[in-house]
């Protein structure tokens, strides 16, 4: 491969300045000739503010890598090596009604795992769909590594309904090393986790320090007052009993579906008058504080601030995984891919989340030695008989398939209020929804 | 085979008329020498009182049928052909608990599918073992026909731990047929209805009439005001465009998963001072008639009244089980049994509800030609992730696998609740729990 | 149903006498209208031959069917409610070609399991495809029972390529059954056979005799001097030590595998000069006696003599089998279906030969509760992947498949032979494989 | 880890100095602080002699490796890190005896893949069981390198009956990459080749370089009049079009079973009077000239002749191996393991070989994205289905096993010669096969 072409879509979200970060850290690994921030007219002043603060960083860092702005997708993907997709159809406006709307039914309303999140979907696919049609035929060879959430149900998409080579990213994976380094306060490289499930939705199966399984260890230490933190998840501390008996760690979003009473209860409050606000409000919040300091002409790398945000880790997750592609570096990263047969309880041609080995070739899941057991497959399989009739109903415009899907979910406690759940999401979101007849 | 011998365990149950009555329609497809109606000291009673009655049945039908009556389990099991399981441990009392002490955590308290089946499993499962180590020894070669509840994870845990031949059976497949056949206003013989799931959880795949499938004409008649009834259940209608889109017919028991709202509702109503009161403590008055009833020197065969209990046909689908294996039949019935593959998402160990071929080697599945659409399938595997732990821990006292059994059950809504349901049913049962330590 | 239809294609063969009588025996059961018999023709002569004597045994029955003679399958097809095929491309004259080209590379010329039976594959396919798209066309509803060779890769041809309801017929696992009742002299009724494997591939996992498996039993007394014999394959003796090991009985085709050196050289000695001739020139000599036979206006049922030609049974099996769907019997059958997972180390889509329930529905398999070991199953495998690219090269006249199929097949001994005897089969058969360019 | 202690049982071997080259040139990254030799006492001259060289190898390299020769195993095992099995139960006379006795019945006599090999497995996996006992009891952390053949076999014995982490190892996946990067003339570095099946039976699926797939590229340059070559095995040109269709590359191994005439031609040439000898005869004359060679005490390197053996870069490939555990490089190897289900038609628990990430927790197999497709899977499962019965036979001395295993073979013609094989392998190999009953 000559220099990399690189392709941002929604290239005026907040998160860009931790992407061209990650491009200019790994700069004698990685040589980027361009980098095209794409992004639709109503995210025009966004994009300029971020382009702007990207093409400081870049003369800051004295690099030659040509920041490109643009409206126009397929001028863009012209020859472009990668592309990177983060946009988010509808705003944080949208996620917003995403978080409120269930609540009216007592049902979480979270923007990637609940009925939220099913909302997201349902925008969500037909663009990206749309976006790989333009891949197909413009830059078949690209790879399309894609942190639209929901991610793994996108990448499920865009595996099954398109050519294009796509890898799902999420930062929970990653998060979970971080936090289990910390507690265990050794280095990140000497810990090697095992993770397999479905995206938000993935098991620990083993924690290995140089090689030994300390699992057992960690799940004490884990239930020991400390714990996973994950901005967008409040702190909740896991029954060290089910864990102890269970041997496996859950990821943070498995609180939705342990810990359902409890997460309900606080979306409620947060979203009641005088309540902090959903998620989405309280990022809306940060992210105008981001853009505030990214107009400062004098800045000229990520600030610190970008942390605060929940989707940490993301975009250098993203730059690293591209790095492993085209250095070859046989690398194990944990992404979202099709199972062909990994979790053997799950069909063969649906996404899941694992450790893959990633070479030029892409992600290749590696074989689960012991199978996740039954006790934790159970919610996982629940899951995806949601994710699968979703994903029909966001191509298809299938309402049946999208009462399927809510009413499997295993959030909803009924048909009844599933049906009220789809009607509303399909009010609230028509004007994205048009593969929808209303 | 010589002329039979048949043992009751739990012979002094209410619904042993309707067993004794399936022999004597039976009589000249199947000769029986005797039939030992066994139960436990404490009801010694009602077996003087069912037993009297079913002496009465024999002699009025002109038949040379011994009819013993004992205490004496390894003495009955001598020389036994069929052994038929329907003891209930503990009695409606525990029953009764069973469906109230989730009601406290806003949990559906039902006596098979929910926590207080849960109950019920750990109470019987050591049982059912003990039972089946004395065919083992004394009659090896017998058939276990097995309608104790639950009746799916009570086979299950026969298979996994003994190598009795057993065989569970349950009505609701039967009910179903008989109600769609009432709904089409055909003959019961013209209908051939394929069934795959779990016991208490098993789905219609297709309904044919006379070689046709009718599934969707069905579906649309279910959901057409008409409805499946059982006794047991409340009757709900279903939601018409759910099931033409899912092109399956849920069982009732379903509805306990499908419209988990509502029933939580109607359950704590009925539970509620000046309710119904639960259904234990209904059945409870209507056995209490039954038994008033069958004391009566002048009855001499099954009360029209008997029907009204939940469990009809339970008994007469047992007798038409043991005629299909002795006279090598052939016959299709749906029955509970080991997987082996037949529904490709399950464990092939582990015990579902399927229609299979009966004949003297016992049951064998048959293939489903078209699987379980995942659609479906998530909700039969969500339970399965329960059950697997639950059998467990009934087997080996094991409170962490109790807690994963609890956790995984899709009516509970957190660990934490599923900790505190786990506390409060070890304590109420406490008695019929020695496997536990407390 | 009303009164039936029945179309036989390839109506002129020295079978359908036998065909006509198994209808005759099943008047009471199974009401037929009209009997067509089709054929080609070139086939004209026979045709008149045998469906004059057709029409002798209905006459003679004094029964009221139309026996229909005609070369036009089209109109033939119209209203049919089964359609039996049993037609040979290229006749007697082709299988001879069959037998004999594999010999002079040292390798078995079987007609129905070596390349013999290849070179059969290739000229059948097509035409059987052919008929289908008619049946598609024409008659939608109709089942197709098929016994012409090699029967389980044709039904396979059918099921992978069209939507006709197939069901694949064969007589061996008949045989093996009446020939176990003959050597243990019991009826025929009291046995229970479970087959697993291929078409002329068949094992034998258990034998039943009134519900006790006496398998073991069968093994000692097959080993002993006894054994099971069809009319197309020298007797010879089978192991007994090695079936003792393996606990199974192979079908007599298995011993084209387990036998091969013997065979081949039979085979050798039979088509050398002064030798016996290949099989098809024996049958020939037996069907030119048949034909004189029934030109005989007197003679007015089956003559005794068509039991000796090696089909014997296959005819009375087929009309056993219209009768178990036409009143929906749900009888148990072995024939050729889809595996739809029932062999779990074969493709889902392959066809497999197997006990099937058979109903209105057609055939279900029944599901094997003990998987076919290891031990018996690589054979079966191997032979498998040669069926699969074989009915690719049928379908498509794809030469490369057909030197896969050939090289795989366990008789032939190496690629090269393989590349020689795809040549010389395609060379020889040229009017017969328009599907391939030459 | 600390400094290793490597344990090399067979040490008198003469491809002892590889390993210790292999050693010796990964000094910086592999800290090795003891290397012990370990023979029986009929190998005490020669592992004298290897001894020696060893020594003055490491003296001449400047290391502080101790060298310790023994017979005692037990007492070398203590604390041992790495344990490598290479020794040859009767040494090169017992291979003699397995190539020729086959050849009386026109079997091929192949030392790891016919008969021969069946012998050697006989013989060999009694002795690596009891290897095993001692490090379970001994160094249960150990990891066993083995590269003792049939080494697939006898990896799938240890994994099956002991709890010794053991992975196998094989110089063909090596060899076929090397040649491939020989042929395109490109570094072996730049390729990347995905190999399924099993030990002495891969197939390569494809080949990359850097990351573009060109196995259709290869197959051609492949059958261009190059080819594999390994020393085992005769050099013969594969056949173009077959492999054009397959789109697979098979091993030089896969002659034995798609070239089987031309290569039992082969062994009869070299075995008859007059003839070069069978490979073990020619193997041991470049033993005895390497023997003599390293007696020479100014020798204090590897001499070049060793890479005329067959098994040339074994040794460095397990030195490699050492190291990716060691050092948790996370590197591709292509090994042995248990499956788990990588290859979809073969049992879970048996062993194949295939690439796999190499870290410090052992060998674990990458997913196949593609299936192993039915076309090259036939042979492949056909061969285990010997292998698993083999070594059964092995480990229990069970003769009917050793029968069905040698019928099941695909090079042996029937069951009579099998069993004639089977006899003449018990008598040949009697001394060494205690486990069966004589």
């Amino acid at each position: 491969m000559d220099k990399l072409k690189i392709v941002v879509i929604g290239g005026g979200s907040s998160y860009t300045p931790e992407i061209i970060e990650g491009f200019l850290k790994r700069k004698d690994e990685l040589p980027v000739r361009e980098i095209v921030l794409v992004d639709i007219e109503a995210g025009q002043e966004k994009l300029n503010i971020v382009g702007s603060l990207a093409k400081r960083m870049v003369k800051k860092a004295g690099l030659d890598i040509n920041i490109e702005l643009t409206l126009d997708r397929k001028a863009a993907l012209k020859d472009a090596d990668f592309v990177v997709t983060q946009f988010r159809v509808g705003g944080l406006a949208a996620r917003a009604k995403d978080e409120r709307f269930p609540l009216k039914y007592n049902v979480i309303g979270q923007e990637t795992t609940g009925p939220g999140g099913f909302a997201k979907a349902l925008r969500t696919i037909p663009v990206i769909l749309d976006i790989c049609k333009d891949i197909e035929e413009i830059c078949p060879k690209a790879f399309l590594i894609n942190f639209t959430n929901p991610s793994g149900m996108v990448t499920e998409a865009v595996n099954k309904y398109t050519n294009v080579k796509c890898i799902g990213l999420c930062n929970v994976p990653i998060h979970m090393r971080m936090n289990f380094a910390e507690i265990l306060d050794v280095s990140f490289d000497d810990l090697y986790v095992e993770y397999a499930g479905l995206n938000h939705l993935v098991w620990v199966k083993k924690v290995w320090l140089k090689g030994e399984d300390i699992t057992m260890k960690m799940i004490d230490m884990l239930t020991d007052g400390v714990s996973l933190s994950m901005r967008n998840i409040p702190d909740i501390k896991w029954n060290r009993d089910y864990l102890r008996a269970l041997k496996l760690i859950p990821s943070p979003y498995h609180r939705y579906y342990l810990m359902t009473d409890k997460l309900l209860e606080e979306e409620l409050n947060a979203a009641a008058e005088g309540g902090a606000g959903t998620r989405a409000e309280v990022v809306k919040a940060v992210e105008d504080r981001l853009f505030e300091l990214y107009k400062d002409e004098e800045l000229k790398e990520k600030p610190k601030e970008l942390e605060k945000r929940g989707g940490a880790y993301y975009s250098d997750a993203a730059v690293s995984l591209i790095s492993a592609i085209y250095n070859d570096k046989k690398e194990v990263h944990v992404v979202n891919v099709v199972n062909h047969g990994t979790i053997s309880g799950l069909p063969k041609d649906c996404v899941i989340e694992t450790n893959c080995l990633i070479d030029r070739r892409g992600a290749t899941p590696i074989v689960l030695k012991e199978e996740l057991p039954l006790e934790a497959l159970g919610v996982v399989q629940a899951v995806k008989s949601y994710e699968v009739p979703a994903i029909e109903a966001a191509v298809n415009g299938d309402k049946g398939k999208a009462l399927i899907a809510m009413a499997n979910h295993p959030l909803v406690p009924s048909v009844e209020v599933a049906e009220k759940l789809v009607e509303d999401l399909l009010e609230i979101n028509k004007e994205y929804l048009p593969q929808f007849k209303f």
